[in-house]
């Protein structure tokens, strides 16, 4: 009773790729090159012609890569980053390699007048503005751009901001824990800026995740924006059901 | 002490982008057109040129649009999926409006081994195919292809697919709770077969989601991919720092 489709080679395509792309995203080729076009049509119960176009699909989101004489590779290893809990990068990705913060730009200055309001800050007050281009493995990960509140944003500048996390020294530097963040993400393709800085082509998707974190008594302290190479990283999280 | 940037205006601009973003995401211009690029230059605390160059991002993305003589629009306001618990897309857009289904193919199909292993199901085993183009105010908002185990899946197949959220459905006709889904979010650039479906341009960026839901007793029985616009929805959740 499966219904026709009017474009059945195109949505077949489609489909096959969602396949592939949550088996690659498991690690299934981590080691080597993909089966070829016919082992993985039969593996995916797909005629040659859908596997070419999926890999074709795939290749357009940067996930893999032909080689000469290799067959189809994939290009970076996918980490997942965890939704479930407030950690940050370097916490989420240890055991992975070594997470190195470039730092772009520090200082103090006045925030835009929507990001102080985020903070709950008085107009014209201060903040402590960093900018981090954050790289795994040599190879650009994520851009964060953020705005502290100075209580809790100037005794960081003393410290090792290239090496670690901000959440791991704000507790530190602060003595007070770290409470709730609320987190939006965005899909949006990468403008000239974001591409140059995160080594992709303009156009590239990637998420956009707006985080506004605060410590353990509600107060915002730490307003967020990261750009983040969606093909490197992906966001998971356990959804529960919860009582009807 | 800010320090200097080698490309100070695009970095601007992608600043000035990132409020907007988080500032059209909140809603605040949703009933009308955004301030013209000198309200807007001092209320961000940027340039005009600035304010130009991320109007333009924003156009990229498909956030805003200029209209002749009425100025920079919303094109839609971006509702938000919560992350936090598992619940269907017509739950989550409660009070925004209906969710329409389009049931685009439904049937009774041999999954591709690697579905039928994340199903527990047996090499060849029979499961219920079935996609589907979501909309809300009549426009596109997902396309979600599911491959949901036969004793789930064949009884929802006289039901109301077009109208109801798979999640309840599933509940009310196994008279079992569902527990928690595993969820892979991905970032991508819509190939040519999605972006027609979903009436976006070929290279604007989505989301695919991958989505395995369980019963409450563990066993997995809804296997899905969900291709989201992402101008459309934001992904949302609140995350804990919970204990050191």
């Amino acid at each position: 009773m499966e219904t026709s489709s009017p474009r059945p080679r195109a949505e077949r395509a489609r489909q096959v790729a969602d396949v592939l792309r949550q088996r690659i995203t498991a690690g299934a080729f981590d080691d080597g090159p993909l089966p070829d076009e016919h082992t993985l049509g039969t593996q995916l119960g797909a005629t040659r012609n859908a596997v070419r176009e999926a890999l074709g699909l795939l290749r357009a989101e940067g996930l893999v890569e032909r080689r000469q004489g290799v067959g189809t590779l994939v290009v970076h290893p996918k980490y997942g980053h965890g939704l479930d809990r407030l950690v940050g990068l370097a916490e989420a990705l240890d055991g992975y390699g070594d997470v190195v913060n470039e730092v772009r730009s520090v200082g103090i200055v006045t925030p835009p007048p929507a990001t102080a309001e985020r903070l709950g800050l008085v107009p014209g007050a201060p903040a402590v503005h960093l900018e981090r281009l954050r790289r795994l493995g040599g190879v650009p990960l994520s851009l964060d751009t953020t705005y502290l509140t100075a209580d809790i944003g100037v005794p960081l500048l003393d410290h090792d901001l290239a090496g670690r996390d901000l959440f791991a020294l704000i507790e530190e530097t602060s003595g007070r824990r770290l409470g709730r963040a609320d987190v939006v993400v965005h899909a949006v393709t990468a403008g000239p800026d974001t591409a140059a800085l995160l080594d992709v082509a303009p156009g590239t998707a990637v998420f956009a995740l707006d985080r506004l974190t605060h410590l353990d008594d509600g107060r915002p302290v730490d307003a967020e924006t990261l750009h983040i190479r969606a093909d490197r990283l992906t966001l998971r999280a356990t959804l529960h059901r919860g009582p009807a």
